[in-house]
């Protein structure tokens, strides 16, 4: 089956799926994104997801193409033309097409929204989960605002192929000071040898990430305890476990950075809890119900 | 006339020019870009541009989709299709068309070209340069390699709407050290009060201008100094002097920082003198024939 995209009101195959060559996407990197997880045929922290996209739209003076309820509606008709049961839904909104120039256009233009959805081989995903995976450091060399979730994403890009050229699969990114910020694509966290979790605060040095999000929601029930803030290439290198957390990817624990084995060098009981906890939310939860978004009719009706 | 753009062997309508959402440039900011300046009829400096061009691609490891030849014969095409006698003529490069995955395509893609032209009014540019400029001091919070001439150009969007929104036609990125480093799209340039030429060094942490180096070569015959290093704003307010410096803009010189005023408040000497050079240059020397690039053929049938 030829995957769908959605493109400014429209739903065409994906190879006939085109945005003009003067979108400012394109060409100045000025547009921003969001990846959601599906799982089970449901899209997973809708509402989330679409608060993130707002704040970050308003963050760089682009206006909300069209309300939530009607991006919701873009959403989930990706999710069911492109047939994903476990995969992402991906949605981008541009400032617009306008004859290149670093300001914004003068005369306002329609944001430009696209939209794609693909299935990811959940078995993949349960094997790294089982094995565990390796990561290396790169320096931090982003932005100041990488809490903007904008497609300005090449130092991501350098970094997560620095990543596979070592036979790793996560680069994290260290700053000036020798801290771990975040992966090139997720939350970075450790399991201290006092057994509390460490995460780094959100600020303007990483993305919030929504599954970060869900996940301390999780703890206290659990009766695990969290401390957002920095934590070294050291500390981590010393904790008992350390993993990362992504919409893409669930929870995934470490088993090495940098070449050196983390904690027993073999999957961790909180990463693998958590990872656990977090599949029977996205499985049962009433989805799209979560923070306010409206109820899934789909789940409500089963 | 409507205008003509580029796209990987074609030359099409503007409004038909299109590339696939999955072009990385447009979700991963995954390319690099070239303008180079167009006066009376003649593209300038294309040596230099291609160089730069390659080596921007070699530091993100995009393969030169064509070689340097066929890339000035697209360039000079563009120049024509679109009736440029003064303007620009702009080429980008990306990774090419995959689907979306941070690190680089598995199996490697064809890199995308794209390129468009078109004319600018060069009496708004003289009126600017008679008129001076005003400029404003944004925090430099761009990533660590802006060496590299990427179309992740958000912090520079933002950066050029604050100046326009502040009355003032270019924001100068300030380091954390309150030392200018070069404009959202230009170089920055000062004439100190004992009459020495100072602009910042060219490494990481600015683009290597092409109009700069040029200039550059200019200094020696207009037994003009001039030191490659750091200035503060403070030492910017004192100059005598203050301008800016690209391809699109060739020298404008600034009469205000921040709201207060440079040197007499009116452009300066040095910077009429270096703006009158380059454009005779431009205008006389020969095209396309500057640092080993093939000489100009219509120049050379003049």
């Amino acid at each position: 089956m030829s995957r769908i995209a959605y493109v400014n009101g429209r739903y065409l195959p994906l190879r006939e799926a085109a945005v003009n060559v003067e979108d400012r996407a394109f060409q100045l990197g000025d547009g921003v994104y969001e990846v959601c997880e599906v799982r089970a045929g449901r899209l997973i922290d809708e509402g989330r997801h679409l608060a993130r996209l707002e704040r970050s739209l308003k963050a760089i003076q682009i206006a909300l193409p069209m309300d939530r309820a009607a991006i919701g509606v873009v959403l989930r008709e990706l999710v069911r033309r492109n047939r994903v049961e476990n995969g992402i839904v991906y949605l981008q909104v541009s400032r617009g097409v306008a004859p290149r120039n670093h300001a914004f256009p003068l005369s306002p233009v329609k944001p430009g929204v696209v939209g794609t959805a693909r299935s990811i081989d959940t078995a993949l995903g349960a094997r790294r989960a089982a094995e565990g995976i390796a990561v290396i450091t790169v320096p931090d060399n982003r932005w100041g605002r990488v809490d903007i979730k904008t497609v300005g994403l090449l130092p991501n890009v350098l970094a997560k192929q620095a990543a596979r050229s070592s036979g790793a699969f996560e680069a994290w990114f260290v700053d000036r000071d020798g801290r771990v910020t975040e992966g090139a694509s997720t939350n970075a966290w450790i399991v201290t040898e006092d057994g509390h979790l460490v995460t780094r605060q959100t600020d303007h040095g990483i993305l919030p990430g929504i599954t970060r999000s869900v996940l301390m929601d999780m703890l206290g029930p659990e009766k695990l305890s969290v401390e957002e803030r920095p934590f070294t290439v050291a500390e981590a290198l010393k904790a008992r476990e350390a993993f990362i957390s992504a919409a893409s990817t669930i929870v995934l624990p470490i088993v090495s950075i940098d070449g050196q084995t983390v904690g027993s060098g073999k999957p961790g009981p909180v990463a693998k809890r958590l990872r656990a906890l977090f599949h029977a939310y996205a499985e049962t939860a009433p989805a799209w119900s979560v923070h306010g978004a409206r109820a899934d009719q789909r789940s409500s009706t089963k």
